[in-house]
């Protein structure tokens, strides 16, 4: 783990870039697939994954891989700050200058966060007793993010995408 | 896209947030996945991926979705950037402060950098004759990240890691 504030402090800008050039390369490889650009899609995705392994580099440098419980309950508190803090304030404010682009971005945001911090709190109590948790099937809204198990609802929700918007999740 | 500057500083937090996010549970996916925990890597998969969607909502609200071409060369603009400007710097400090395992990740970088900032503006002068690049499989390297396309090299060039720490991607 790194020891000097100074460098600790370039290993988290330098985590925070890789992981924007990660996902704006994930975005644009879907831009390029809707184009019918597969080749260019799939360029973009591997490069993804490289930033991927430099950002994952860092954030071992920087000591925050630690025990799964510990690793659960990094993973809710910043859920915890997105509901309490940071998306609800980004929300009054984008409401405040009449952006509704951003009230509708940070709105879906900040709903699918509250189902994410139950899912970490409660999957901390499993990990705290030494269990994974039970095996389930996830469905991600490809419009909002609304986060739900088992099924895909009729119509989501949060922002009323209908079923075939869901993307399923579970253990091949 | 959004108008006043306020909205667009809280958007591009936001986006960072998200990037963030999404990579840290991706790393702890992988950490999860490594102990046998396939549920929870499972779980931190499909909550990875509504973070996805949250960022590509604000990525958009930001206008930052261009055509095929100037989304090539925003992406070559931030390789060039890391590779002439942050990972130098980076490197030399960790370097001046003494710190081997930020020499090392802000290395590996920089190396993996330099052949993306190629493949960049390669594939933005296809797309500027309107046509996708040429069909290959990329091989990334797990340990560093280096990127290669054609065959695995028998051992990585940028940290000596063996062939099977290559990572492929073709279109399926
Ligand atoms: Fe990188
Ligand atoms: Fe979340
Ligand atoms: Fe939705
Ligand atoms: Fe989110
Ligand atoms: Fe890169
Ligand atoms: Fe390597």
């Amino acid at each position: 783990m790194v020891k000097r504030d100074m460098t600790r402090q370039f290993l988290e800008e330098a985590y925070c870039g890789e992981s924007k050039a990660h996902m704006k390369y994930l975005i644009f490889a879907d831009e390029a697939e809707k184009k019918g650009l597969d080749n260019l899609a799939n360029m973009w995705r591997a490069i993804a994954h490289a930033e991927y392994v430099h950002a994952k580099n860092h954030f071992k440098a920087l000591g925050y891989v630690g025990s799964t419980e510990e690793n659960l309950e990094s993973s809710r508190e910043g859920e915890d700050f997105e509901i309490k803090e940071m998306y609800p304030v980004y929300n009054n404010s984008a409401d405040f200058q009449e952006e509704p682009e951003a009230v509708r971005s940070t709105h879906f945001a900040l709903e699918a966060e509250k189902i994410h911090e139950g899912m970490y709190a409660e999957a901390k109590q499993k990990a705290t007793e030494g269990k994974d948790i039970e095996g389930k099937t996830y469905f991600i809204c490809e419009v909002c993010g609304y986060t739900t198990w088992d099924a895909a609802p009729e119509k989501c929700p949060v922002c009323g995408a209908k079923k075939e918007m869901f993307t399923s999740f579970s253990n091949k």
